[in-house]
Protein backbone atom coordinates (compact mmCIF):
# COMPACT_ATOMS: atom_id res chain seq x y z
CA UNK A 1 0.00 0.00 0.00
CA UNK A 2 1.01 3.39 -1.20
CA UNK A 3 1.70 5.83 2.15
CA UNK A 4 -0.27 8.22 1.21
CA UNK A 5 -2.78 5.25 1.98
CA UNK A 6 -1.55 3.97 4.93
CA UNK A 7 -1.69 8.00 6.01
CA UNK A 8 -5.41 7.66 5.02
CA UNK A 9 -6.24 4.53 6.88
CA UNK A 10 -4.29 4.89 10.23
CA UNK A 11 -6.01 8.24 10.49
CA UNK A 12 -9.36 7.02 10.03
CA UNK A 13 -8.87 4.68 12.80
CA UNK A 14 -7.29 6.54 15.11
CA UNK A 15 -10.04 9.46 14.73
CA UNK A 16 -12.33 6.72 14.94
CA UNK A 17 -10.72 5.15 18.16
CA UNK A 18 -10.15 8.32 19.67
CA UNK A 19 -11.58 10.92 18.42
CA UNK A 20 -10.20 13.18 15.87
CA UNK A 21 -9.67 16.17 18.36
CA UNK A 22 -7.36 14.47 20.49
CA UNK A 23 -5.01 12.88 17.66
CA UNK A 24 -2.27 15.17 15.81
CA UNK A 25 -0.49 14.48 12.77
CA UNK A 26 2.82 13.28 15.05
CA UNK A 27 0.42 10.95 16.36
CA UNK A 28 -0.54 9.78 12.80
CA UNK A 29 3.34 9.72 12.05
CA UNK A 30 4.70 7.56 14.97
CA UNK A 31 1.31 5.32 14.50
CA UNK A 32 2.75 4.28 10.89
CA UNK A 33 6.53 4.75 12.01
CA UNK A 34 7.40 7.28 9.42
CA UNK A 35 8.46 10.63 10.09
CA UNK A 36 6.23 13.85 10.29
CA UNK A 37 8.44 15.30 7.37
CA UNK A 38 7.01 12.00 5.01
CA UNK A 39 3.73 12.53 6.24
CA UNK A 40 3.71 16.49 5.58
CA UNK A 41 4.96 15.42 1.93
CA UNK A 42 1.45 13.68 1.15
CA UNK A 43 -0.82 16.38 3.83
CA UNK A 44 0.05 19.69 4.67
CA UNK A 45 -1.91 19.63 8.01
CA UNK A 46 -4.48 17.37 9.76
CA UNK A 47 -7.43 19.43 7.99
CA UNK A 48 -6.18 18.29 4.62
CA UNK A 49 -6.21 14.17 5.76
CA UNK A 50 -9.97 14.74 7.35
CA UNK A 51 -11.03 16.27 3.43
CA UNK A 52 -9.65 13.31 1.92
CA UNK A 53 -11.66 11.31 3.99
CA UNK A 54 -14.59 13.03 3.77
CA UNK A 55 -14.12 12.58 -0.01
CA UNK A 56 -13.85 9.01 0.16
CA UNK A 57 -16.53 8.56 2.22
CA UNK A 58 -19.11 11.02 0.54
CA UNK A 59 -17.54 9.26 -2.54
CA UNK A 60 -18.90 5.64 -1.15
CA UNK A 61 -22.48 7.35 -0.05
CA UNK A 62 -22.97 9.15 -3.67
CA UNK A 63 -21.87 5.63 -5.29
CA UNK A 64 -24.72 3.64 -3.42
CA UNK A 65 -27.53 6.13 -3.19
CA UNK A 66 -27.28 6.68 -6.88
CA UNK A 67 -26.67 3.40 -8.07
CA UNK A 68 -30.26 2.39 -8.78
CA UNK A 69 -31.60 4.84 -10.86
CA UNK A 70 -35.32 5.02 -10.82
CA UNK A 71 -36.77 1.89 -11.46
CA UNK A 72 -39.18 0.22 -8.76
CA UNK A 73 -37.03 -1.01 -5.11
CA UNK A 74 -38.23 -4.09 -3.31
CA UNK A 75 -37.82 -4.68 0.74
CA UNK A 76 -34.47 -6.74 -0.09
CA UNK A 77 -33.56 -3.54 -1.73
CA UNK A 78 -34.21 -1.43 0.91
CA UNK A 79 -32.84 -3.25 3.66
CA UNK A 80 -29.79 -3.00 1.80
CA UNK A 81 -29.81 0.57 1.67
CA UNK A 82 -29.94 0.86 5.40
CA UNK A 83 -27.06 -1.39 6.04
CA UNK A 84 -25.13 0.35 3.81
CA UNK A 85 -25.75 3.93 4.97
CA UNK A 86 -25.06 3.07 8.48
CA UNK A 87 -21.82 0.51 7.39
CA UNK A 88 -21.00 4.00 6.25
CA UNK A 89 -21.61 5.57 9.30
CA UNK A 90 -19.67 3.11 11.26
CA UNK A 91 -16.86 3.23 8.94
CA UNK A 92 -16.36 7.07 8.94
CA UNK A 93 -17.69 7.48 12.29
CA UNK A 94 -15.22 10.27 13.76
CA UNK A 95 -16.73 12.42 11.02
CA UNK A 96 -20.48 13.11 12.51
CA UNK A 97 -19.26 13.21 16.19
CA UNK A 98 -17.84 16.53 15.97
CA UNK A 99 -19.08 17.25 12.61
CA UNK A 100 -19.72 21.25 13.65
CA UNK A 101 -16.14 21.47 14.69
CA UNK A 102 -14.73 20.11 11.62
CA UNK A 103 -17.06 22.46 9.34
CA UNK A 104 -15.62 25.80 11.37
CA UNK A 105 -12.52 25.00 10.49
CA UNK A 106 -12.60 24.05 6.83
CA UNK A 107 -14.55 26.35 4.68
CA UNK A 108 -14.34 24.07 1.79
CA UNK A 109 -15.48 21.20 3.80
CA UNK A 110 -18.56 22.82 5.03
CA UNK A 111 -19.22 23.82 1.08
CA UNK A 112 -18.72 20.02 0.43
CA UNK A 113 -20.77 18.97 3.29
CA UNK A 114 -23.89 20.90 2.54
CA UNK A 115 -23.63 20.31 -0.55
CA UNK A 116 -23.39 16.05 0.42
CA UNK A 117 -26.44 16.72 2.37
CA UNK A 118 -28.60 18.10 -0.14
CA UNK A 119 -27.60 15.14 -2.58
CA UNK A 120 -28.41 12.32 0.24
CA UNK A 121 -31.70 14.21 0.56
CA UNK A 122 -32.80 14.53 -3.07
CA UNK A 123 -31.43 10.55 -2.79
CA UNK A 124 -33.53 9.35 0.28
CA UNK A 125 -36.49 11.04 -1.69
CA UNK A 126 -35.85 9.36 -4.68
CA UNK A 127 -36.00 6.33 -2.79
CA UNK A 128 -39.31 7.16 -1.42
CA UNK A 129 -40.48 7.79 -5.05
CA UNK A 130 -39.13 4.23 -5.70
CA UNK A 131 -40.02 1.89 -2.84
CA UNK A 132 -43.74 3.48 -3.94
CA UNK A 133 -43.45 2.37 -7.93
CA UNK A 134 -42.42 -0.70 -5.90
CA UNK A 135 -45.12 -0.88 -4.04
CA UNK A 136 -44.24 -0.83 -0.78
CA UNK A 137 -45.10 2.62 0.56
CA UNK A 138 -47.63 4.64 -0.39
CA UNK A 139 -46.93 7.52 -2.84
CA UNK A 140 -46.77 10.62 -1.35
CA UNK A 141 -47.06 14.19 -2.48
CA UNK A 142 -44.35 17.20 -2.14
CA UNK A 143 -43.48 18.82 0.05
CA UNK A 144 -44.59 15.63 2.61
CA UNK A 145 -42.03 13.85 0.60
CA UNK A 146 -39.09 16.04 1.15
CA UNK A 147 -39.90 16.93 5.08
CA UNK A 148 -40.01 12.24 5.26
CA UNK A 149 -36.90 12.40 3.87
CA UNK A 150 -35.46 15.40 6.45
CA UNK A 151 -36.46 13.61 9.51
CA UNK A 152 -34.97 10.26 8.13
CA UNK A 153 -31.93 12.16 7.06
CA UNK A 154 -32.61 13.56 11.07
CA UNK A 155 -32.72 9.92 12.89
CA UNK A 156 -29.89 8.62 11.02
CA UNK A 157 -27.20 11.30 11.32
CA UNK A 158 -28.30 11.80 15.29
CA UNK A 159 -28.38 7.89 16.19
CA UNK A 160 -25.10 7.61 17.07
CA UNK A 161 -24.88 11.48 19.00
CA UNK A 162 -28.04 9.72 21.09
CA UNK A 163 -26.45 6.16 21.96
CA UNK A 164 -23.37 8.15 23.02
CA UNK A 165 -25.03 10.74 25.43
CA UNK A 166 -27.95 9.18 26.27
CA UNK A 167 -26.40 5.93 28.38
CA UNK A 168 -25.23 7.18 31.71
CA UNK A 169 -22.99 4.28 32.41
CA UNK A 170 -21.20 3.25 28.68
CA UNK A 171 -18.12 5.60 28.11
CA UNK A 172 -18.00 7.00 24.29
CA UNK A 173 -15.82 3.90 23.00
CA UNK A 174 -18.71 1.09 24.37
CA UNK A 175 -20.41 1.91 21.06
CA UNK A 176 -20.79 -1.65 18.94
CA UNK A 177 -21.62 -1.67 14.96
CA UNK A 178 -24.58 -3.58 16.24
CA UNK A 179 -25.80 -1.14 18.69
CA UNK A 180 -25.64 1.75 15.58
CA UNK A 181 -28.31 -0.73 13.51
CA UNK A 182 -29.97 -0.31 15.97
CA UNK A 183 -31.26 2.88 14.37
CA UNK A 184 -32.62 1.20 11.08
CA UNK A 185 -35.34 0.09 13.86
CA UNK A 186 -35.99 4.08 14.22
CA UNK A 187 -35.74 4.09 10.37
CA UNK A 188 -38.75 1.63 10.03
CA UNK A 189 -40.29 3.32 12.56
CA UNK A 190 -40.95 6.37 10.51
CA UNK A 191 -41.77 4.48 7.21
CA UNK A 192 -44.64 1.80 9.14
CA UNK A 193 -47.48 4.35 9.11
CA UNK A 194 -46.77 4.95 5.23
CA UNK A 195 -46.44 1.17 4.22
CA UNK A 196 -48.76 -0.72 2.47
CA UNK A 197 -51.12 -2.66 3.66
CA UNK A 198 -49.71 -5.22 1.26
CA UNK A 199 -46.31 -5.11 2.71
CA UNK A 200 -46.58 -4.18 6.55
CA UNK A 201 -46.12 -7.60 7.83
CA UNK A 202 -42.60 -7.88 5.82
CA UNK A 203 -41.42 -4.52 6.95
CA UNK A 204 -43.12 -5.39 10.36
CA UNK A 205 -40.43 -8.07 10.45
CA UNK A 206 -37.50 -6.45 9.23
CA UNK A 207 -37.50 -3.88 11.36
CA UNK A 208 -38.32 -6.53 14.54
CA UNK A 209 -34.82 -7.76 13.50
CA UNK A 210 -33.45 -4.58 14.67
CA UNK A 211 -34.94 -3.87 17.89
CA UNK A 212 -32.79 -3.49 20.84
CA UNK A 213 -32.00 -6.54 22.67
CA UNK A 214 -33.42 -8.85 20.17
CA UNK A 215 -30.73 -8.70 17.44
CA UNK A 216 -29.76 -11.52 15.99
CA UNK A 217 -26.39 -11.44 14.58
CA UNK A 218 -26.95 -14.83 12.33
CA UNK A 219 -29.29 -12.59 10.29
CA UNK A 220 -27.63 -10.01 9.59
CA UNK A 221 -24.22 -11.20 8.73
CA UNK A 222 -25.97 -13.66 5.99
CA UNK A 223 -27.43 -10.79 4.80
CA UNK B 1 -28.87 40.33 41.19
CA UNK B 2 -26.28 38.52 43.05
CA UNK B 3 -22.90 37.90 41.72
CA UNK B 4 -22.84 33.72 41.28
CA UNK B 5 -26.16 34.39 39.22
CA UNK B 6 -24.61 37.39 37.44
CA UNK B 7 -21.78 34.61 36.24
CA UNK B 8 -24.24 32.08 35.05
CA UNK B 9 -26.14 34.51 33.18
CA UNK B 10 -23.28 36.08 31.66
CA UNK B 11 -21.33 32.14 30.61
CA UNK B 12 -24.72 31.53 29.31
CA UNK B 13 -24.64 34.32 26.99
CA UNK B 14 -21.14 33.37 25.75
CA UNK B 15 -21.14 29.96 25.59
CA UNK B 16 -24.42 30.45 23.29
CA UNK B 17 -22.71 33.54 21.15
CA UNK B 18 -19.33 31.88 20.63
CA UNK B 19 -19.16 28.36 21.62
CA UNK B 20 -18.67 26.79 25.15
CA UNK B 21 -15.21 25.62 24.18
CA UNK B 22 -13.64 28.61 23.14
CA UNK B 23 -15.04 30.85 26.61
CA UNK B 24 -12.74 30.24 29.54
CA UNK B 25 -13.29 31.45 33.12
CA UNK B 26 -11.21 34.78 32.61
CA UNK B 27 -13.29 35.69 29.72
CA UNK B 28 -16.18 34.99 31.83
CA UNK B 29 -14.75 37.37 34.88
CA UNK B 30 -13.69 39.93 31.98
CA UNK B 31 -16.99 40.22 30.73
CA UNK B 32 -17.88 40.78 34.23
CA UNK B 33 -15.50 42.77 35.07
CA UNK B 34 -14.85 40.91 38.44
CA UNK B 35 -11.83 39.20 39.24
CA UNK B 36 -10.78 36.04 38.39
CA UNK B 37 -10.73 35.10 42.16
CA UNK B 38 -14.20 36.16 42.66
CA UNK B 39 -15.49 33.95 39.68
CA UNK B 40 -13.68 31.20 41.84
CA UNK B 41 -15.49 32.13 45.10
CA UNK B 42 -18.59 31.16 43.04
CA UNK B 43 -17.80 28.30 40.93
CA UNK B 44 -14.58 26.09 41.05
CA UNK B 45 -13.83 25.92 37.27
CA UNK B 46 -15.81 25.97 34.12
CA UNK B 47 -17.09 23.09 34.50
CA UNK B 48 -19.18 23.69 37.60
CA UNK B 49 -20.90 26.63 35.29
CA UNK B 50 -22.02 24.46 32.96
CA UNK B 51 -23.18 21.85 35.09
CA UNK B 52 -25.45 24.24 36.97
CA UNK B 53 -26.71 25.80 33.75
CA UNK B 54 -27.42 22.35 32.41
CA UNK B 55 -29.30 21.91 36.01
CA UNK B 56 -31.28 25.49 35.20
CA UNK B 57 -31.84 23.70 31.66
CA UNK B 58 -33.51 20.40 33.13
CA UNK B 59 -35.70 22.30 35.93
CA UNK B 60 -37.05 24.33 32.95
CA UNK B 61 -37.96 21.65 30.97
CA UNK B 62 -39.10 19.05 33.76
CA UNK B 63 -41.38 22.04 34.51
CA UNK B 64 -43.00 22.19 31.66
CA UNK B 65 -43.44 18.56 30.11
CA UNK B 66 -44.68 17.54 33.76
CA UNK B 67 -47.21 20.11 34.38
CA UNK B 68 -49.92 19.25 32.75
CA UNK B 69 -50.19 15.66 34.96
CA UNK B 70 -52.27 13.08 32.08
CA UNK B 71 -55.52 14.81 31.36
CA UNK B 72 -56.41 14.76 27.18
CA UNK B 73 -54.40 17.42 25.25
CA UNK B 74 -55.53 20.11 22.96
CA UNK B 75 -53.82 21.36 20.16
CA UNK B 76 -53.51 24.59 21.67
CA UNK B 77 -51.53 22.53 24.10
CA UNK B 78 -49.28 20.71 21.94
CA UNK B 79 -48.40 23.95 19.99
CA UNK B 80 -47.53 24.94 23.61
CA UNK B 81 -45.42 21.97 24.42
CA UNK B 82 -43.48 22.63 20.87
CA UNK B 83 -42.83 26.09 21.42
CA UNK B 84 -41.54 25.50 25.20
CA UNK B 85 -39.35 22.60 24.19
CA UNK B 86 -38.14 24.95 21.39
CA UNK B 87 -37.26 28.14 23.29
CA UNK B 88 -35.78 25.87 25.74
CA UNK B 89 -33.00 24.59 23.30
CA UNK B 90 -32.37 28.15 21.60
CA UNK B 91 -32.20 29.61 25.59
CA UNK B 92 -29.47 26.69 25.98
CA UNK B 93 -28.11 26.30 22.68
CA UNK B 94 -24.20 25.81 23.52
CA UNK B 95 -25.46 22.56 25.02
CA UNK B 96 -26.45 20.64 22.58
CA UNK B 97 -23.75 22.14 20.15
CA UNK B 98 -21.28 20.07 22.09
CA UNK B 99 -22.85 17.90 23.74
CA UNK B 100 -20.71 14.94 23.22
CA UNK B 101 -17.36 16.93 24.43
CA UNK B 102 -19.33 18.51 27.81
CA UNK B 103 -20.29 14.91 29.08
CA UNK B 104 -16.85 13.07 28.69
CA UNK B 105 -15.36 15.92 30.16
CA UNK B 106 -18.27 15.46 33.21
CA UNK B 107 -19.17 11.98 34.63
CA UNK B 108 -21.95 13.99 36.95
CA UNK B 109 -23.50 15.73 33.86
CA UNK B 110 -23.15 12.84 31.83
CA UNK B 111 -25.06 10.37 34.46
CA UNK B 112 -27.32 13.74 34.74
CA UNK B 113 -28.10 13.69 31.05
CA UNK B 114 -28.53 10.66 30.67
CA UNK B 115 -31.62 10.17 33.35
CA UNK B 116 -32.79 13.35 31.68
CA UNK B 117 -32.95 12.20 28.11
CA UNK B 118 -35.03 8.92 29.55
CA UNK B 119 -37.24 11.97 31.49
CA UNK B 120 -38.04 13.30 28.13
CA UNK B 121 -38.46 10.11 25.96
CA UNK B 122 -40.78 8.96 29.28
CA UNK B 123 -42.71 12.71 28.80
CA UNK B 124 -43.33 12.64 24.86
CA UNK B 125 -44.57 9.06 25.44
CA UNK B 126 -47.03 10.98 27.83
CA UNK B 127 -47.45 13.21 25.92
CA UNK B 128 -48.63 11.21 22.76
CA UNK B 129 -51.24 9.18 25.29
CA UNK B 130 -52.72 12.69 26.08
CA UNK B 131 -52.77 13.88 22.73
CA UNK B 132 -55.14 10.27 22.09
CA UNK B 133 -57.17 10.77 24.71
CA UNK B 134 -58.01 14.43 23.10
CA UNK B 135 -58.66 12.86 19.89
CA UNK B 136 -55.95 14.40 18.37
CA UNK B 137 -54.16 11.29 17.10
CA UNK B 138 -54.84 7.89 17.10
CA UNK B 139 -53.98 6.24 19.89
CA UNK B 140 -50.94 3.76 19.16
CA UNK B 141 -49.71 0.61 20.95
CA UNK B 142 -46.32 -0.18 22.88
CA UNK B 143 -43.52 -0.12 21.82
CA UNK B 144 -44.62 1.33 19.10
CA UNK B 145 -45.44 4.61 20.90
CA UNK B 146 -41.83 4.45 22.61
CA UNK B 147 -40.43 4.39 19.07
CA UNK B 148 -42.35 7.16 17.86
CA UNK B 149 -41.16 9.09 20.73
CA UNK B 150 -37.50 8.33 20.47
CA UNK B 151 -37.55 9.71 16.68
CA UNK B 152 -39.13 13.11 17.65
CA UNK B 153 -36.14 13.42 20.58
CA UNK B 154 -34.38 12.33 17.65
CA UNK B 155 -35.34 14.92 15.16
CA UNK B 156 -35.99 17.88 18.06
CA UNK B 157 -32.10 17.35 19.19
CA UNK B 158 -30.57 17.30 16.03
CA UNK B 159 -32.35 20.10 14.32
CA UNK B 160 -30.24 22.79 15.41
CA UNK B 161 -27.09 20.87 13.97
CA UNK B 162 -28.71 20.34 11.09
CA UNK B 163 -29.11 24.16 10.64
CA UNK B 164 -25.44 24.97 11.08
CA UNK B 165 -23.71 22.19 9.12
CA UNK B 166 -26.24 21.91 5.96
CA UNK B 167 -26.11 25.68 5.19
CA UNK B 168 -22.93 26.23 3.36
CA UNK B 169 -23.07 29.97 2.94
CA UNK B 170 -24.26 30.46 6.65
CA UNK B 171 -21.64 31.05 9.33
CA UNK B 172 -22.56 29.00 12.85
CA UNK B 173 -23.81 32.64 14.12
CA UNK B 174 -26.33 33.19 11.49
CA UNK B 175 -29.27 31.13 13.28
CA UNK B 176 -32.12 32.85 14.16
CA UNK B 177 -34.75 31.43 16.49
CA UNK B 178 -37.05 31.37 13.44
CA UNK B 179 -35.39 29.01 12.07
CA UNK B 180 -35.07 27.23 14.85
CA UNK B 181 -38.72 26.65 15.24
CA UNK B 182 -38.88 25.19 11.88
CA UNK B 183 -38.03 21.98 13.65
CA UNK B 184 -41.75 22.29 14.56
CA UNK B 185 -42.42 21.53 10.84
CA UNK B 186 -40.14 18.38 11.43
CA UNK B 187 -41.89 17.41 14.29
CA UNK B 188 -45.26 17.94 12.96
CA UNK B 189 -44.30 16.17 9.84
CA UNK B 190 -43.79 13.10 11.92
CA UNK B 191 -47.30 12.67 14.03
CA UNK B 192 -49.24 13.78 10.63
CA UNK B 193 -50.05 9.51 9.88
CA UNK B 194 -50.85 9.67 13.63
CA UNK B 195 -53.21 12.46 13.52
CA UNK B 196 -56.98 11.86 13.43
CA UNK B 197 -59.02 12.39 10.84
CA UNK B 198 -61.06 15.33 12.68
CA UNK B 199 -58.04 17.29 13.40
CA UNK B 200 -55.91 16.38 10.41
CA UNK B 201 -56.86 19.84 8.62
CA UNK B 202 -55.80 22.16 11.90
CA UNK B 203 -52.54 19.93 12.67
CA UNK B 204 -52.08 20.90 8.54
CA UNK B 205 -52.62 24.35 9.15
CA UNK B 206 -50.47 25.10 12.35
CA UNK B 207 -47.76 22.90 10.82
CA UNK B 208 -47.68 25.52 7.81
CA UNK B 209 -46.88 28.54 9.80
CA UNK B 210 -43.52 26.78 10.76
CA UNK B 211 -42.96 26.10 7.00
CA UNK B 212 -39.74 27.26 5.58
CA UNK B 213 -39.94 30.70 4.37
CA UNK B 214 -43.26 31.38 5.26
CA UNK B 215 -43.30 31.70 8.75
CA UNK B 216 -45.66 34.30 10.48
CA UNK B 217 -44.14 35.99 13.34
CA UNK B 218 -46.98 37.93 14.50
CA UNK B 219 -49.26 34.35 14.66
CA UNK B 220 -46.68 33.20 17.32
CA UNK B 221 -45.88 36.57 19.12
CA UNK B 222 -49.36 36.29 19.98
CA UNK B 223 -50.39 32.63 20.53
Amino acid sequence: MKTRDRILQTSLRLFNERGERTITTNHIAAELAISPGNLYYHFRNKAEIVYELFQAYQQQVDYYLTAPGSQPLTLADLAWYLEAVFDGLWQYRFFHRDLESLLNADPRLRSDYGDFTRRCLAAINGIFEQLASGGIIEPRPEPLRSAMALNVWLVITNWMAYLKTAHATEGPAALSLVELKQGIYQVLTLELPHVSAAYRERVLALRETYRPGTFCSTTRQNR
